[in-house]
């Protein structure tokens, strides 16, 4: 009843064309920046230090309704926004996790057709890893911990492994730490989210990051992850707690890294960085 | 440095009047229904039953490069949609999970503007709630079993309850098993898991439902959940091998509840289901 799909010649042209705008784009100086954030908290020091002024809901480039929160403005040679996606209509919370991610990642890269994505925030560290309080870790590759899947190709599909954009001046310009990231729905850990996490080699865990990942890489467009430590997982103290506690003071820490990043950027090519 | 926010006046009349909109179109006659459905297996027998035909590449309403596949036609007095997530680019299996079920529902409202969305799909039941294989359930409501969240009102963030487009007509009609349903991003379950489907009083489990109602709540569109039993979770046999031995049998009697469903919805408004 359908028609024949598009044979592999045509594949194939349409995915060298891909490949080589992809390319050209990576050798024009970045010009946009979008950030995603999951926690206003984590998003409003940012706001400021770049002087980001929020979208009035009359200008929204989203869907009438959604609590998805847009700033953006001028940093220097940057177009900047920050994306978050905002409070719960009905709880009024933040909307962590990798379904709000996923969808608001989508929606800003439709709308605002950025050259590079940041994904920043908070993440619990592993001490075993070398990970401490404070730190801030650029994600060399990102995972799911929580999609298992024991069916052979659905396995490797629930775990998800992307890369993340390769910043290699960058990393050794700025003297920044390197980590796998791991990322799944619970704030805590479950001994089956610790063996996958521990499967996925990562010294940070998230609540966001592989979801950004997955939808950057459906839409080509790279992505750095940067992650400040607020909680060791491995250690003694409870999640929660030790998360509450450190969060406005690891968000400082946080927002320092940033900015140098974004500093850096200002005026280079992805394949520069 | 934000221009204040819409004050509670406008954000009331808004809200008003996106209620009365929301009302309006519930006594109006479904003309637009749109498919979830997240594997191939389970879509192409009803693509087959409703004669759809998949639209072109050059015809996408989705981006390009994106995966997502779309059928549409004419069935009766409806126009009928059944979208899919697709393949995976990289890995060739189908895009099952929480994320892609919710960027393919919020690209989809977006692009079809449905009147009624219908999530479709194999899920695993409890025999201890009275499900059996080829049961076909139609779900209350929808929750999350692994976003763990323990911090107040967090935790009810992460569970995520929503509520089913309420049908007791149509439920009455076809005499329809209800049940409430659960979702995660594995398929096997842990203890954690369990312990939350248990909070949850779920009669099914699948990999997409919740994500499904979240961007159906968060859009405003109606959405009711079909699920048919191929596996049971409390029992003796391994969740992956009975579900691969199963899903052909049981998609027939998924096809066969859906086409009495859609029967029931032709000439009917939301508010009469």
């Amino acid at each position: 009843m359908a028609p024949p799909p598009p044979g592999p010649d045509g594949e194939t042209q349409k995915q060298v064309k891909a490949e080589s705008t992809e390319m050209a784009s990576q050798r024009r100086p970045i010009s946009n920046i979008l950030f995603i954030i999951a926690m206003q908290t984590e998003a409003l020091p940012l706001v400021d230090k770049f002087q980001l002024i929020e979208a009035p809901s009359s200008d929204s480039v989203f869907p009438e309704g959604v609590p998805w929160v847009r700033y953006s403005g001028k940093y220097k040679d940057l177009t900047i926004s920050i994306v978050s996606p905002g409070k719960d209509a009905a709880l009024g919370v933040d909307s962590v996790g990798t379904v709000s991610a996923a969808l608001v990642t989508y929606a800003s890269i439709q709308a605002l057709k950025p050259d590079l994505i940041i994904n920043a925030g908070t993440s619990g560290g592993f001490k075993a890893k070398g990970a401490c309080i404070g730190d801030v870790f650029v994600a060399s590759d990102v995972a799911f911990h929580d999609r298992r899947i024991p069916i052979p190709v659905f396995d490797l599909y629930g775990v998800g492994l992307k890369q993340a954009c390769n910043t290699p001046n960058l990393l050794k310009e700025l003297n920044l730490k390197v980590g796998k990231l791991s990322t799944g729905d619970s704030l805590d850990m479950s001994p089956h989210d610790e063996a996958a996490i521990i499967a996925n080699d990562a010294t940070v865990k998230d609540m966001e990051g592989a979801a950004v990942a997955y939808v950057a890489d459906l839409l080509k467009v790279p992505v750095i992850f940067v992650k400040a430590v607020t909680d060791i997982v491995d250690g003694d103290k409870p999640t929660a707690e030790e998360f509450l506690q450190n969060l406005a003071a690891v968000t400082a820490a946080l927002d320092l890294a940033v900015t140098q990043i974004v500093d850096y950027i200002n005026g280079k090519s992805v394949s520069e960085l």
